[in-house]
């Protein structure tokens, strides 16, 4: 049995933790952290959780959280995170980073991040199918939502080099925005709207070229994301230009359904979808469901991707790691669908 | 040419007001205050408004806004229009106050409030179908949007004697809560929801209770408020109980009919409706469309009403007392359908 | 390990119990019936199924289901389930029944459904909480997602014969009304409103009073349901009325408090919430939270729950029920939190 | 006076007509045809506009509404307009379709649907902004609601000669797909998702690229709809890419805001927003509201531009060309501003 620490529970990453460790058949949670809250019990914010945990918020030290548990989620904003990493390693746990602190190398993350690194450790990217070697890792930073879902709808393309230019469009679920209510989250502004922000510039995009340009040098990446009315879910519209010497291959729809098929042989949560997949198939799960359909006369593949994004796209990739790193199969305790209608 | 001011115009009922106004035939906005936006143009928090004003949001003082209009709406929090409406009054204005600061008598307002009422004047409550007095007022004290169609889907019937108690529970949208962010705003917990609130004990119920009791002393009340998954628009189910004697009337369709169509005989925005009210059908109108059904063997009656809560319930019946206080048809820049789908 | 099958299960409910028992540790589905999708598998009209059921709908007869399985949900429309559970019981499984056929006595529901019941047999009432026999029943009546989310606000108050009178207003979910397109449920129609129907003349309201009546009889009911913009839930809000000797007790907080936790007190799906409840805290899980306020200086006391119309009120309760049924503890396989945000 | 004529008045763009109509101060509505509805009032279906309108369906011949009308909107399904236009025109009737029938040469039409074109007439694409030839036109054909915000967001682009390639990514509410319930359209579908669709063959392709090409030949297109959880409107991201030797205009912040300015410095019903728009802040209205940010060191430039998919995406657009076709000012009983919230 691992024992599980989470650092920030309170939040809905914290809270997704929670809730999918709650039928976890080889982890146990036995510690939550909470300056604010501590002493308060879990289901105080979380009124799901009630009856299911009688866990209390506690205000532990890294120290403290690291002596009780074998691996600890981080689940505090970024900049916070790298204030806990390098003790609660220090102590001895292993640590999955749900923050943006140790994605990406320094400058890289200096630079996105507009701010100074006060800790660099060595990590392991944990977008879990491209990166077996979480297994070995002390500490994974655990990818960006966005990141995930956009990465793994265009590896198998890219590694195979087919790929000139991605064009992402993503819609999300505004739960990627967190717990606190915001100009944008305001139901007013965000029902029957869809909004579009951060046109050009928004800081997954560093994790999505270096994923993509790690498989195929070169590759032109941009992205585009936008809220939709919805809690839950990225899905991911990729428009994918094939390189001029490409286009024939992209066109096959047999050849590129192979390629997708051998590229995710050993990864059970990408499913290829039998139709264009829908939020509501992977809604709560840590399934990723992937489509595509080619352009007539044309160099254009149009790739769809939908994960949760609090779930593959966040908490639910986290626990894969965590079942990798604990040498279990990745599938423990997360192998259950979503949740439609 | 009516000149309108507006005392606190960047919120929703303020709003509203412009959008309303627009394309009013004998009135001009010629004043909008917002001392924290003054100098601003109204279309930076109205972006629906740009090229349609280019009015721009003035820290007017009561005086200066008297000075210049006719009539002003006062659309400020309650607490605060108190400290506006005497000098606006005292200035030669007439006064259409949109905060609850003057549709109670003062020891009402101050229990409910738990405030003192520092600036108490002769008002008359704004329900325009119920109160055809608001053409010779000073000031008139705009009902709340809850009051507003709880009290009209049930005041033909009382005003006949015929209930013995009301059991509303009301549905509204959220923006009845204003254009801040809160808790309950946020997006992730009002989505597929819907959201009961002070169960028992809504400031609204004393404008409802005076409005009824008025029509039919002893007539008991009681009202729970919730809020759903809707920006716009407020859906009263009134169950009906009968007095003792008049359970058979109430079992008679026709004689209802006959009732609310007497009633009603000379209010234009009040629809008896073919087929049970939906929010679409009066959404962005003034309209308030109002429907029934006994239950057999039974002494309760349905009544189901729905209006918009930001027109018919704020800014449209604001506008429909400014008509008749200046004398025109109560219609003028009114009489416009209903936004569906 | 229980042998499990569906019959009719292209529906919500079917997809749900899909969905549910996909992880029950001591239940196996080996059957599902769709004469019109058989040979297709489970996961065409319900992707979300896709990789973690292999399944394939198939065409059986009643014995052929009855010879694979233990224990058969019929998940098929009121009027057709009685062609089949008769011939299912006569060779043996135990069925329970989803529609409505095995619900009410059969002069009720002849009224009620307006037609012959063809084959009446002795079933129990499947609301679990309140009928422990279900565990040796041969046929479960599984109630309907009104009844159980009413019945289960009430029973405490209504056991202990303080109740003159309830008016239920419900707020559903769309999905309780089917997975095939109508008019009310088209987006437009259905978004940014709330819809009530059948405002006096709910089917469910017998099953309603024939439960609280055994607990409590001459007890008066009134019951209006709505749809709301949510996919999921059903909020009823519960206005109790006292009977006359009645009213102080419910006027005070601790006694109804300790009335709920002593009738609940082996219920481990009702929680008493510590706040007024949401449909988001229950969403796809078997709880059903109940929370409660007196009116000041009145007979009414309101109570609030919130249950998921698929689980707790449909396919979680029947699984609860095959739980009893085998012997096994009532939370096996479902003890898991909702799905908040 | 312009009498006018709607033939298919029971579907959302008639239901949308009659809206925008009841206000307009130079036409009146004197003929709704509908076959099915013939003799009912046109409130039966659109309950919104009782009281509004006393007029009831007919079952009008082509020519007995010519006979009665200036101008007539065809709102019936593409394919059947070729069945009324010509006899309308040929009885002296101007006529204003809102199917596709006659926004295509006959090739590109008959291709795109897959039908022969019975009936061909010269007609005007009636992209207002973009065609002023609609004052004189016998026949308009309306165009489709995605490539009117499409084609507005890059028009002034391409007309300068800076666009390479085009990506739309378009998102549309709903009631795009109309007034019948489909499995899309069922809110258990649609809510809490994002439907893509058509990825890479929508039939609105072609219009698109009609007046894109026409202004810029040779220029590149790819469009990929979606459905979003709302009933009105339609945002498209379009991904602009710069010609070779327009990579530096493109990033020029204020020389591309000047293209926009003199591109469109005779529309009204163009603004170029202040911050990113909002369907909000079209909703009802006749405007399309577009804004754009270049991305950095890249020769991509994003335009995003919002309307109301019913109003200047179909029935507002409409009245448009029937203000000029009528000698009026474009803005006569449109000139009015979106609703928000």
């Amino acid at each position: 049995m691992i024992d599980v620490g989470i650092v920030g529970g309170s939040g809905y990453t914290g809270g997704e933790l929670l809730r999918l460790l709650a039928n976890h058949p080889e982890a146990k949670v036995t510690a939550v952290t909470s300056r604010k809250l501590s002493g308060k019990p879990v289901s105080l914010v979380h009124p799901h959780l009630k009856s299911i945990y009688s866990l209390n918020f506690e205000a532990l030290s890294a120290k403290e959280a690291a002596e009780r548990c074998d691996i600890v989620f981080t689940g505090v904003p970024h900049g916070t995170a790298m204030d806990w990493v390098p003790e609660l390693l220090d102590a001895g746990a292993r640590v999955i980073d749900l923050s943006s602190d140790y994605r990406l190398p320094v400058d890289v993350f200096e630079k996105t991040y507009g701010m100074k690194h006060r800790a660099p450790r060595e990590a392991v990217f944990g977008l879990t199918e491209l990166h077996p070697e979480v297994a070995k890792a002390k500490l994974v930073g655990n990818p960006g939502c966005y990141p995930t879902g956009a990465t793994l709808a265009v590896a198998p393309l890219a590694k195979a080099g087919l790929v000139d230019r991605v064009v992402y469009d993503s819609k999300s679920g505004i739960s990627g925005a967190g717990i606190d209510p915001t100009e944008t989250s305001h139901y007013p502004n965000m029902a029957q709207n869809v909004i579009p922000y951060k046109l050009t510039t928004h800081r997954h995009v560093p994790e999505i070229k270096q994923e993509l340009e790690r498989l195929s040098p070169g590759i032109r990446v941009n992205f585009t994301p936008h809220v939709i009315p919805s809690v839950r879910g990225i899905l991911t519209t990729a428009h994918v230009f094939a390189r001029e010497d490409a286009v024939e291959t992209l066109q096959d729809k047999s050849k590129v359904a192979q390629i997708y098929r051998d590229f995710y042989k050993n990864a059970p949560f990408v499913r290829m979808a039998d139709s264009i997949p829908r939020l509501s198939s992977v809604r709560g799960s840590n399934f990723c469901d992937i489509s595509f359909e080619p352009e007539k006369d044309s160099d254009r593949l149009v790739v769809i991707s939908a994960i949760d994004n609090l779930v593959k796209g966040a908490s639910g990739q986290a626990i894969q790691n965590m079942n990798l790193m604990a040498g279990l199969d990745q599938k423990t305790g997360l192998w259950f669908p979503g949740m439609a209608p």
